[in-house]
């Protein structure tokens, strides 16, 4: 096992201007964990600590609502697949998980931000743990379906107690959602061409024709590495 | 919709030291694909544009490789959920999509490189998509299996043809398996809490008892984050 040097076992506190009590929570949360706990300090700053640890409580609990909150990501199941009656479809988490490591081991490219692309992956359908998973087919409007969304994302974000990574979670989302960066263009890329590779995958282990998922996405990639992975896929599908 | 600077939308191609075929791989994966594609250019070139063709195509074979290969943590339920007759238990890419959240909504702390973190969380269990979810009760005794998890990486690595995608996860992996940095620590703290905020879950919706899970866990977290959110886990199942 590596050592670690001794000045980073014990974490000092940061400033933040977003969550008045951020700065206390951070002094007490990141403390690893050979310190005292915060129940058996000295008494002598009992009041201190009375303030510190109740926003410490408020700030885990917060982070624990939006965790419980994005369960539903693990047991909602693709709508695509449910509506093909696909068995034992996947989940809107496993289909992030997988755009997460597409996002991953994409090369490096001059001006995308590799790790902005590996956030917004697992991010950019997280508004569905509220609204669910609409389809194109369930008669909502493109509009109404990104109105939706967007109040779910605000919902989302005042659950964490809004802060710098509720922005940045918004952010991601909204740029995923305008089309708005190089990053966002990728990972609409990857959206795609996890869906295809997940219907491969569906008509090699349950015998289904699903071509309709293959001719929905066939020329609207929008960056060459998702293109030639799409290619890649389909060459796979031709020659099965 | 916001607008793109158009500089951005050709992107040139950059060198790499890790794989002899990375500098026209690039050239090609990272243009926009409003770009002429590989096929369509122009027959003066046919030379250079066969020998590309072949490293963009071998490159996106590896790519797709390796994706399918992880196509298994999706399809693998996580074995401590089915030792205990848990109906329709998450899979493997469930479990780390939102430890993936985790490391994305924690605080900043001086000294930990959150990106990698995110990058770690879904990282740390991905051996499993060829070993499977060994548990403690299995009876593989822990050296065992990390020879087996060792080499596992290995493979998949080697799928991915090496260069710095595969040493980044081969890397990210080992520094957790040894708990060699403070963003292992955090991480592994992640692990613990979100399997105990999974059996919560699992408790209040399947009517198990899953005690042990929160037994095993207890005092084990080696960060005051991962402390507090597990104390605030502890303490909602407590007042259930």
């Amino acid at each position: 096992m590596k050592s670690l040097r001794p000045s980073l076992l014990c974490l000092p506190s940061i400033a933040s201007t977003h969550i008045p009590f951020q700065s206390s929570y951070h002094s007490s949360l990141l403390r690893m964990a050979s310190e005292p706990p915060f129940s058996s300090r000295n008494s002598s700053s009992s009041s201190n600590d009375t303030t510190e640890n109740s926003s410490v409580l408020a700030s885990a609990s917060s982070a624990i609502d939006f965790l419980t909150l994005c369960h539903r990501l693990k047991t909602t199941k693709r709508a695509g697949w449910v509506k093909r009656e696909i068995e034992n479809p996947e989940s809107i988490a496993d289909h992030m998980y997988r755009m997460g490591l597409m996002a991953l081991i994409a090369p490096e490219i001059p001006g995308v931000d590799r790790d902005k692309c590996i956030k917004m992956a697992i991010v950019h359908d997280i508004a569905e743990a509220i609204v669910g998973d609409i389809t194109p087919f369930d008669g909502v409007p493109k509009l109404e379906k990104s109105r939706r969304e967007r109040e779910a994302i605000n919902r989302m974000c005042n659950l964490l107690g809004g802060g710098p990574r509720a922005n940045e979670i918004s952010e991601l989302w909204m740029e995923y959602e305008e089309n708005a960066s190089l990053e966002a263009k990728f990972v609409k890329d990857c959206d795609k061409v996890e869906m295809i590779l997940q219907a491969l995958e569906y008509e090699n282990g349950q015998g289904k024709d699903l071509d309709d998922f293959f001719q929905s996405t066939a020329g609207k990639f929008q960056t060459q590495l998702g293109s030639a992975w799409a290619a890649e896929i389909a060459s796979r599908r031709k020659n099965k």
